[in-house]
């Protein structure tokens, strides 16, 4: 399949790697053409990698994840160009995190609105599906690292969208995907992130995810 | 051990159950003294039990349980009297839960606050702790019931409060009580209500929990 991802970050490197490891042609794009991290990335990572812009990752992928900062995401998504994403499964992995007090940090946007659905009103053609945000970016995509079985959460307004995006997170080897709902529970899973962090700082490790045991 | 209840819901009820059960003195209060959920309880729960204001319940007690409304908690902690509260350790397991705009719910504060952090600004000389607000009541007197171990939270400013509290908890099952930090930490356990209700309707109950695996 092909791919693109934008964000040239950890979590959009990481997360290549791992697509082009499992077959996938994949474009990793950024603001400009000439990035250094893609061109290092897609230079490591094989054939079937390579980078550009944000349009150009954008404009042949079949699947999208946005990897860019939450702050930033809309605006990198307008770069790629709304028709680049029309009727595209955009996988939104990216928080709305807001470090400019220090840490810890606070959300960008929370409570009554969250970063999946601000991104799904922009750009209301492609099929948002909030993924992957609850975790760091190598359990994201190898959960079995962990000592035993975790959950992930899926949400987003398009029930074929997320069936889609949920084959791909097996792939990444997740056994439970769990679905959350439409676009309005991003709400939960990126709130989230003010107790991830400081389960972080109780474990001592970035390296955890939750079970839910019933 | 003398402990007092604010609040005579679910909540409030079942805590002050499992604590009569373990052999503690317990007073539920409420606003006031002829509360008839208060009375009832009283008279089912045992000879140990009590019921009263809110005041009352707090005079005598050595430790205090904050199973109020969110919205309404502060107000209530100040019906029970700054004095009464002084140099105790309050649980609060209270979460601020605004249902005005119908389901989901919202937070009545979220993100750079917390209602854990507003109790303890408005009485300083009490020692909050904040605990048992990520489960349902069910769970929090009996986490056993879960088909495996699962972790509970608490966080305040006062080791020692917290050390106490997390007796009383391991008194109710809890194998893992994990310190968050400061008071400030309330802000993720109260936001991870935003994903719990989520969660509540993709498992299809409220009896559940989380464990962080590593």
């Amino acid at each position: 399949m092909k791919i693109g991802i934008l964000g040239t970050g950890m979590v959009g490197t990481t997360i290549g790697s791992k697509l082009v490891a499992l077959g996938h042609h994949v474009t990793l794009g950024s603001r400009e053409a000439g990035n250094e991290k893609g061109a290092a990335w897609a230079a490591k990572a094989g054939a079937n990698a390579s980078h550009g812009t944000f349009a150009t990752a954008a404009a042949e992928a079949e699947v999208l994840f946005n990897c860019t900062n939450g702050g930033s995401s809309v605006a990198a998504i307008e770069a790629a160009g709304a028709a680049n994403v029309r009727g595209k499964v955009l996988v939104d992995v990216a928080n709305p995190l807001d470090f400019s007090r220090g840490m810890p940090p606070t959300l960008l946007v929370a409570n009554n609105d969250s970063l999946g659905e601000r991104i799904q009103k922009a750009f209301p053609e492609a099929k948002v599906v909030k993924a992957l945000n609850t975790v760091n970016c190598e359990i994201m995509v190898n959960p079995g690292r962990l000592s035993g079985d975790t959950d992930t959460f899926v949400c987003g307004n398009d029930a074929d969208a997320k069936a889609r995006v949920a084959e791909i997170l097996r792939g990444f080897g997740w056994k439970s995907v769990v679905d959350l709902g439409d676009i309005t529970a991003a709400r939960g899973v990126e709130a989230y992130l003010l107790l991830w962090i400081r389960m972080m700082g109780a474990v001592g490790t970035p390296h955890f995810n939750v079970k839910i045991v019933r």
